[in-house]
């Protein structure tokens, strides 16, 4: 079935003419149809809407542009003008803002076919949402991207939008066993995309293949596609237990030691990267910095509709209002200072591989899991993937997490490109 | 009359029970009735809805904060749930956000009357607004918070928002004769305002006191307020006449040359700053930056109204569009760079101060004025303020532009304002 194309694959295929628009979002449109009962991956879609776009792709005399015809979710905090965007939250069920967030319109300019809204977390926060995991019901999707990692891993559409504040695009991707992107801090435009935490809040992509993000990043920031590319070589990478490994489960200690020896084994330079101890206080500065950020953000409803709010984000509205203003500046002070320091630690080497969650996914839908590991490395606003390369003791998915140089983005994409080559062979 | 009061001081007068905020309203209002026909400060405002938030403050049992009762403008890129948000362009006329900004419900919150909305220049750029300037109705009153800078120095309300990517803010301060606050990037939250570049837009105040700064900030950031400090004594103030020297009019070469003198006489220990070559790079940076987010951030009005895009932002947005990416990473890599310098030059003083603007406002209203001097150090990050020092040969207002460190906001507001009271005494 179409619907089982990655991206790229999909692109390429609508390019040479070999499929329609139409027959991929049918099939698409399909898959949904069977599964979305069980899964509730999606906040909104509308069949004829994405048939209509499918077709005025098919009929158009000339290409939009490098995604052509290819369909794509849109995690539903984010504005689109021709469907409602509801943030997860009664408040603004059924809101249409009457725009398109900036990453929309560039997506739609560039040719892609806007399939419908994925479920996301309310306000992108921590309270449990109805979507299911694929692989198995009874377990979290993941979250605060819950609909784009499960509508991605069942194959409902090849690729989507997700955003991280904690561990937002990291935890649905692991858990769901698909590829999630985060780019360096501040990389695509953020208008349109309502906030969680504004230092901290990152637009990123989960997919199911590498290339995939390779294509669908160079139509956001406006440069040529680079799927040619010379091969890596004996890639520097550290592996970083960070000091949260006490708390990480069987299967992702196993996940980093298989990754150590075989991507050892395959070429690469391997060693290990001690963090120094005062990378510790960042996972402290991480819920400082989110929690005062959203209650701001969140003052509206705060407010004016309190009572609409879910008990987690109460809380975590309430124990943003109580930061001292002190502890705040302090906290940006420290995730300023680690910065700089692991931009030094990395003229050693070319990626980090870390944790990326505690384990797989929390055998229940009572939470989205653990957001920790992601977290620390989310304060400091380098690019990172998850890569699903394990499985653990239940069968279901487990990642690890890797990261570049701040900016270095181009980079790390070679390298997690061959890293997940090598762990993953096709 | 009471519209002359600062905000302040109107704060303290309402928490004596001297005045109502009811009184204090209908005197700003009498004087956007006598006078706004010819200024054009407003995109919005209901005399109603404005005096029915009065009549709740007055009859409300306690103090909602520390604003209670005060009247304040807002910038209409800023969304307001009770009042339509315009953008200052044709496309958005009369839209209603459904939400407070994260601003506007924080001062209500501590008990602001939100008066009406300020009249923006198109989507805070560079198009020329139907505003005058309250000085001179000949004259721009700079832009892009246009609206807010002549409504502050008109004395219609004594405070209002601005927003700065460029100089938004300190350039209508600057020829409306008001302080103009830009605090450190990222230190008041932005959500509900309008992006023109996400990193550099920042909300800032426009005022008539610095005590109005001081208070409105502790709203906005959630801190006690420090309106009893100790005082500044011998203050080191460098003076930067930056590469841009040659291009600034004589009067501000003479506000600078009195502001260096007199502040010598009065105790400071002043010194000159010659920075770096590297710096000349700035004003190129900023610019390829502000475009290249601008052209992202305004994709869907671009691909679906472009034909109601004023010609001066088509120019923009096309000129955004063309910058290769790498020309915008290597200008982001050039702010990032000149930030670390600058930290490193601020441990030899405790302020800089540098022109504003290139002189008085110019003596039409076809442009908003220049932004070179002051766009050079918002991609610096570091507050600032400017501070109506002095006047030019037009009997205009004339600024000095202060900075301070990233992130000592609070350290850099002491000596703005003693700067401010030997500069100015009362």
């Amino acid at each position: 079935m179409l619907n089982e194309l990655s991206f790229a694959e999909a692109a390429a295929a609508i390019e040479r003419g070999d499929i329609s628009s139409e027959q991929l979002v049918r099939d698409c449109l399909d898959r949904i149809e069977a599964r979305d009962d069980d899964i509730k991956a999606w906040a909104y879609f509308d069949p004829e809407l994405a048939l209509a776009q499918a077709r005025a792709c098919d009929t158009a005399g000339e290409r939009k542009g490098s995604l052509h015809g290819v369909p794509f979710g849109v995690k539903d905090i984010i504005a689109t003008y021709d469907m409602p965007t509801g943030m997860g939250s009664p408040i603004y069920e059924g809101c249409r803002p009457g725009y398109d967030a900036a990453c929309v319109a560039l997506l739609r300019a560039a040719g892609a076919v806007i399939l419908g809204k994925t479920v996301t977390v309310e306000f992108a926060g921590m309270a449990p949402p109805p979507t299911a995991n694929p692989h198995n019901l009874a377990c979290t999707p993941g979250g605060s991207s819950s609909g784009s990692g499960a509508a991605v891993a069942d194959f409902m559409v090849p690729a989507a939008f997700g955003t991280q504040t904690a561990g937002s695009i990291h935890r649905p991707a692991a858990h769901c066993g698909v590829i999630g992107y985060k780019p360096t801090f501040d990389t695509f435009s953020i208008h349109g995309v309502w906030p969680a935490a504004q230092s901290l809040d990152t637009l990123g992509l989960l997919a199911r293949s590498m290339d995939d993000i390779e294509l669908l990043s160079a139509a956001l920031v406006g440069r040529p596609t680079r799927l040619e590319r010379s091969a890596v070589t004996a890639p520097r990478i550290a592996i970083c237990k960070t000091h949260l490994w006490d708390i990480v489960k069987p299967e992702t200690v196993e996940a980093i030691e298989i990754a150590r020896e075989t991507l050892a084994v395959k070429g690469a330079q391997v060693s290990e990267l001690v963090l120094p101890d005062s990378f510790d206080e960042l996972v402290a500065a991480r819920d400082i910095i989110s929690s005062y950020e959203r209650a701001r953000a969140t003052a509206h409803e705060w407010f004016n509709h309190r009572d609409f709010l879910s008990p987690q984000l109460q809380r975590g509205v309430a124990k943003g209002f109580a930061w001292k203003y002190e502890e705040y500046t302090h906290a940006m002070t420290v995730g300023a200072d680690r910065r700089r320091d692991l931009d030094a630690l990395f003229n050693d080497f070319d990626a980090i591989i870390a944790p990326c969650t505690a384990g797989e996914a929390p055998p229940d839908r009572n939470s989205t899991g653990d957001h920790t590991h992601i977290g620390l490395w989310n304060l400091l606003h380098v690019p990172s993937y998850a890569l699903p390369t394990h499985k653990g003791p239940n069968g279901m998915p487990v990642a690890i997490q890797i990261m570049g140089r701040h900016g270095a983005d181009d980079a790390l994409f070679d390298v997690a490109k061959w890293v997940l080559e090598q762990l993953v062979p096709a």
